[in-house]
């Protein structure tokens, strides 16, 4: 990790990617930009280990972080795949306590590190700032339910499709955000069973499988795979 | 559903016992009370359905709620069964926008429904309104994390001990807060490995099972079976 030496414009113009500040004004983003931390992290870094204090919500600018817990039998359960531009921990940083869960990079990233105190003093400031943190926070119980579903009821190549889907936001050529076997911790698959799929998915001509890209050549044939 | 014709004081006493209302002044309880309507639900009626806009705010204040979505095949996935004292559909009343699932009584409940425009009206006199039901919806991500986990990797036995363990608080004898097929549901099992798993657990003495209340006999063992 390496704290980089920026001006608060260029701070401040990163926090202005990201829908939780992107309304703020000019003003109110680089007084935020001024007490926070534009920091660098190589792919494989740890953002922050669960159990740890909650001392900074983490504003993921670029790249990609994986955010997992560790089971009691030692093993890691993928609870989200991040991608920029995204808040990470914000309700511990927010409510104080410890951070639920660890977060390491799946990429070099990018991040501005809001202190807990910052945040607190901003939200003072700005009464909306605790109502759009809801509204992250209400997006990431959704996408815990639709993890849960698919935990408790599909087929490996619907949850692979589906996954697919929600990363394209219509682009024909995706990459995944993280290496394979985390993507398949991710869905709840075993990294066998997502290669099946993939492979299934390929078959139908749905997609084409490179390295970590996929290609979507016909989206509706991918998209059928989810209501047969 | 029965709208109850009460006194202020009733129902704002009734909110004194959910968390996020309970350090409000009497008097701004009172307030929220007069914009709120006490109602009672048989046991089997649904609250709300998914998709329809958020209306209210829906404090649980007696009874139990299993909350649900409908997959795309027609099936039910339990999202959170819930006891009073508890808030429902807080988020999306909130941010405004639809019911993510629907909400039906697994037992004869009461509810104060409180309207969006009340609640809005109560977090702009009230600014720490907002942080504590973030606080909520927080501890609802942490839930939907822990399902996450179990539906992903624990055995049928290690979901039932660990539920039977969060319900009991400390007591011996715990009621199942739904059917037994919906508390499977929710645990991500079919109902025979539900049934599996409690004779298990049986045999082992740490719980006896009757019709719909479980006496935990042996808390030590059931501890045990988590780690194991």
């Amino acid at each position: 990790m390496k704290t980089l030496q920026s001006c608060l414009a260029v701070t401040a113009r990163y926090l202005a990617t990201l829908p939780t500040f992107a309304k703020l004004t000019e003003d109110d983003r680089k007084l935020l930009a001024s007490e926070s931390y534009l920091r660098s992290y190589d792919k494989g870094e740890c953002l922050f280990q669960m159990d740890e204090p909650a001392s900074h919500l983490v504003c993921l600018v670029r790249g990609s972080v994986r955010v997992y817990r560790v089971l009691p039998d030692g093993k890691e359960k993928v609870i989200h795949l991040v991608r920029a531009p995204a808040l990470i921990a914000e309700a511990p940083t927010f409510l104080g306590g410890a951070y639920p869960s660890s977060a390491a990079c799946t990429t070099d990233c990018l991040v501005v590190a809001i202190p807990r105190k910052a945040l607190l003093g901003a939200a003072t400031r700005l009464p909306e700032l605790p109502w759009r943190m809801m509204a992250e926070l209400f997006s990431r119980l959704r996408e815990l339910t639709r993890s849960l579903e698919a935990h408790s009821q599909q087929s490996g190549v619907v949850r692979v499709a589906s996954f697919l889907i929600g990363l394209g936001h219509g682009k024909s050529a995706v990459d995944l955000p993280a290496a394979k076997k985390d993507v398949a911790n991710y869905l709840g698959l075993r990294a066998e069973s997502f290669s099946r799929a993939l492979s299934a998915l390929q078959k139908t001509g749905a997609i084409e499988v490179t390295d970590r890209q996929i290609l979507i050549v016909d989206r509706d044939q991918l998209e059928q795979v989810l209501v047969e």
